[in-house]
């Protein structure tokens, strides 16, 4: 019996108790049904447009931060290799969400999903997305399809940062196919499509682990088979700094990666219907601001107490650590929680960019530092406030992914490596890729000589 | 007789009715009234505000495009002239804003409103908006203004980018002032103001002729009328590049308009507050992003075969066009009918940028495929998906709107040419508007000599 | 006697009563009691979320005027200078965040919030946050934390640019962790916390001078204090001109504040859960877009008409100053007295900017005209439209908040300039803070020399 064969009867059953009452009466009765047959399925309705919009807004905000991934490494690598970095990053995003489409989605959601009658055949046809499955679900599927999306994109963009300046751009290209078609998917499945991690109560909220150290171990492995940029490691052990070519662009970019955070971790909530979601929504927001403020200030005072000198693009890591350590958990801290989280992902900033450095791995933008390692902590601090976590499941998990990532990855890299190769030549690298490979430069009529 | 009457009624018979009753019972009678009371009219106000909030959003994102415009178009201009096209961005904006409501608004939405007392004279007196008749509407008119008014901008957005580096500030200003006063709000009120087009069945959902193909028109009437850019094209028929000085601040505005996009279109299901409304925005929003994707991809191989390198601002405008090409069909395709009508909207821009060089129509930013031809395309690719619609119709619309578009616009820049002239001297233009016309550079210590 | 005690009472008095009724009419009374039980909280459940997301918008749209701020102060100083202003904004912004937290969101709320069973005692162990206290106020306190915290980092990006290209990094910075932790927060308690103002009848909706004028009023007294930029005023009194290094990112700057402003203007009607809300907060949207349009254009004519050639920073300024202006009070007027009162704060920069280089003021970025001049226009334009407020108490809060700011803020810095010193040294200043201080250029492959 469903709501409005109740909703009739009731006003059929109003009728005839108060059939003896003046008109005026049984007008009411039959009205005030009318009303509550209004207000019934709206309030079924909002919930589902809550969550919805939820969706909406969290997946524009975390597309917005392809564009401050685009900015951030734009402005950290040397002008000879701007327009490449801008083709990798708007390229990587549009191959994502067709990559994503067309394997991922269903990949990462079993069950029916992988048949043309499951999502991705509904969105295939459409229409169908209309229908009472969705009702049932509590949000727009395709709202679910774009948010997800936006995830698969952001691990892709990760990779891009730490490997410019000396890879070719189609290989790249490639090698995102397979991210962003399988290699995410599979991995993030085994948490967020109810997979085997998950049963085992491993815990990462909006991706510490699934999507930045993920992206952070292909990155890593791309940057171990890649090699570093010619001259970065002198014979004689010295580091050449590469300063970065336009330093307001890397702020832009980390102030529009910070905005997208909020969609990326308060969207994670995936639920805006009722009271409570709204105040967890607004929790995650006030908690993710803390931990990237926490980040900057703490990278701001020891760059300050280590080099005697604030380094910018210290900061700049340093909030996008802090960022990257509260995404595992960003609901149950306090603000105080947050601020020391965060805090940590400064430290690690610090700490990791100059060992890389002597471990001779070049890491152009810090993405392996702020990634996978601030990853790693922020996985691990998840059981600190949050309840039924353990720091055994939280390492497990995290290792697990981790040598997924990194095995899988590096085996796409060797095959791209032996085939097709990765490196421009070493004519090609000195002149800059946007010259030899694209034959367009990014400032033109800036540079020097 | 109205809801809060009934509702008394009902409370009243439940009284008389239960008077026998235990006092508790009569309590909860009437209690139960009031909490029927105070949901019924919340579910009539929840619509209302859903409806109110998407204009909001997606006002404010459509607002965002006026920076992605200025970006794109400072980016893709020489550096000598980016102050002026910073300058032409935001005062176009700026008048638009003004124009829209002194004349545009009531010029588009006909009937009462085109008097003191209609919408914008309650928008004069502003307290009356919170009346009676925005409850009939089922959203708040000034929502709907500040959302229209975006849109309005967008078309005058389009038309400096094709004219950058040789029209001087005032007679833009100028034309744009009777852009979005009134050649705008006219052609748009024939379908949006339910107009002719309407009434003949044309089908244009968020404005890919409406908006971007008549801007397109305008600005090809003023390329054509302008003539090119000083050594543009040689004698001998060679077309001499002239490379943007900024790709970074291009590849913004890309990523700019592709954010801003998701309220251009989103917000055009102009309605969120049933769940089928919440369903189509989510599948507007996914359907616009795959086609961004798959103009980008298409122009990115493309560009790879025609040219054998990948070119960064072919894949922007790829990316742009598939965006226009979607944008009058943006709900009823699947995800595959929008990844092949972006992606013929990347086809476009490979085909129409050289072609245009051929004909020696200078358009700086590529504006004239991405608006006008992708926004043709659009149009016609309507049919493909929305039940109802037809070639014929869809053609029939497009032809009367260019027509108008060009023939009107033709005239206003004739005669601005004929009185205080469009270009300014030979010498300015060399040296470039920055220093001649406004003795302002936008990098002073950046450029060469 | 509680909700849902009420609706099993219903239920029960239905099923006593309907005893001898058939067994489906019994069962449509009893589920129909359930439909009501479900739609009733439902209602209340809407307004918290509607209340809450306009927090969680407003406030990272005012997070996004941070970017702005430091797009359009890297965009203002000279290239030499970049790095530093950009270090200056993003540790500024996270300094409030804490500051905020720890000592102003408590400093500017009175009442229990002092204490740790208070607010931020609630925010420390945060699950608190999801209790019932919540509900009462009919907002998530911490979507209202995430919200307040951003007008207070707003109020500390106004100083940063006026005091640009010739303070220390670290004086700087101590003055923000007091500006935002106790400065902003006693002024702002003034009104916003209920105090005297509030109850003397002073009007600021949004904070035209709360927090713009305020941080006006800060930046004035670090700019006497400081004195001007070295060869800013020449001996025989010429002012030299330091054309900004990047209109392209000033312009950024001022569309991402333009952006921002609707949820700084918008998110201030503190909710959006009734239709008259809804209505308001667009209303205030068209408004403040509006304001910004009149004062942009109003820029544009008059440095046309003063100097025959118009400047692009005096246009930027003008539309910040008529944003400024609309600020205190930008719900009540009409669209045309949006325009008008925006349009005059267009007025006051091209009349203010002038005045302060006579008087030998340096305000690098025009914050002073923008923020202190029009903030003191925008609060004196309220009475024009708001009922209950008078030109003297609107005159008696911006002067007593002028007069506290000014003292206090001179007060500090002071005590700065005579311990740990403000100023560089003047080799330092000329060879520009990025290399002297950080060591770091923010475009190092860019400029001359």
């Amino acid at each position: 019996m469903n709501t409005s064969m109740k909703l009739s009867g009731i006003a059929a059953l109003g009728v005839s108790l108060f059939a003896s009452l003046p008109v005026w009466a049984q007008d009411a009765t039959a009205e005030a049904a009318e009303v509550v047959a209004d207000a019934a399925p709206a309030a079924i309705d909002n919930a589902f447009i809550f969550n919805t919009l939820l969706f909406l807004i969290g997946g524009f905000l975390v597309f917005w931060m392809a564009a401050g991934f685009a900015m951030l490494e734009a402005g950290l690598v040397r002008s000879k290799n701007v327009t490449m970095q801008l083709t990798k990053n708007i390229a990587l995003f549009s191959i994502a969400s067709i990559m994503y489409w067309i394997v991922g989605y269903n990949l990462m959601y079993p069950g029916d999903a992988w048949t043309m009658t499951g999502y991705v055949g509904q969105l295939f046809s459409a229409k169908s997305l209309a229908g009472d499955p969705d009702v049932a679900t509590g949000y727009s599927v395709a709202s679910d399809f774009f948010f997800q999306l936006m995830f698969c994109a952001t691990t892709a963009s990760i990779v891009s940062g730490t490997l410019a300046e000396r890879i070719k751009l189609w290989p790249f290209l490639i090698f995102t196919v397979i991210l962003t078609g399988f290699l995410y998917p599979i991995e993030a499945s085994w948490q967020w499509g109810g997979g085997w991690l998950s049963e085992a109560g491993f815990s990462d909220f909006a991706g510490s682990t699934l999507v930045h150290a993920a992206g952070g171990f292909a990155a890593l492995a791309g940057a171990l088979i890649l090699g570093p940029r010619l001259g970065k490691y002198t014979k004689e052990g010295r580091v050449n700094p590469m300063p970065g070519s336009n330093l307001a662009l890397a702020t832009l970019g980390t102030f529009i990666l910070w905005l997208g955070w909020f969609g990326f971790n308060g969207g994670s909530q995936l639920a805006l219907g009722t009271e409570a979601d709204a105040n967890a929504v607004s929790i995650i927001f006030a908690n993710t601001n803390m931990a990237a403020s926490a980040g900057a200030v703490v990278a701001l005072i020891l760059s300050q107490l280590i080099y005697k000198k604030v380094d910018l693009t210290m900061v700049l890591n340093g909030a996008l650590a802090g960022l990257v350590s509260i995404t595992a958990g960003p609901l149950d801290p306090s603000l105080f929680g947050a601020l020391w989280i965060g805090g940590i992902g400064g430290v690690i900033v610090l700490v990791v960019v100059p060992l890389l450095d002597k471990l001779k791995i070049d890491d152009v933008v810090g993405a392996i530092p702020v990634h996978l390692v601030a990853g790693f902590w922020g996985t691990m601090a998840v059981p600190f406030y949050t309840e039924g976590t353990s720091f055994g499941t939280q390492l497990m998990g995290f290792v697990a992914i981790g040598i997924f990532m990194f095995v899988a990855s590096a085996i796409v890299w060797v095959i791209l490596k032996s085939t097709m190769g990765l490196r421009p030549t070493q004519e090609d690298e000195m002149m800059g890729l946007d010259k030899a490979e694209l034959g367009l430069e990014a400032y033109p009529e800036f540079t020097k000589g």
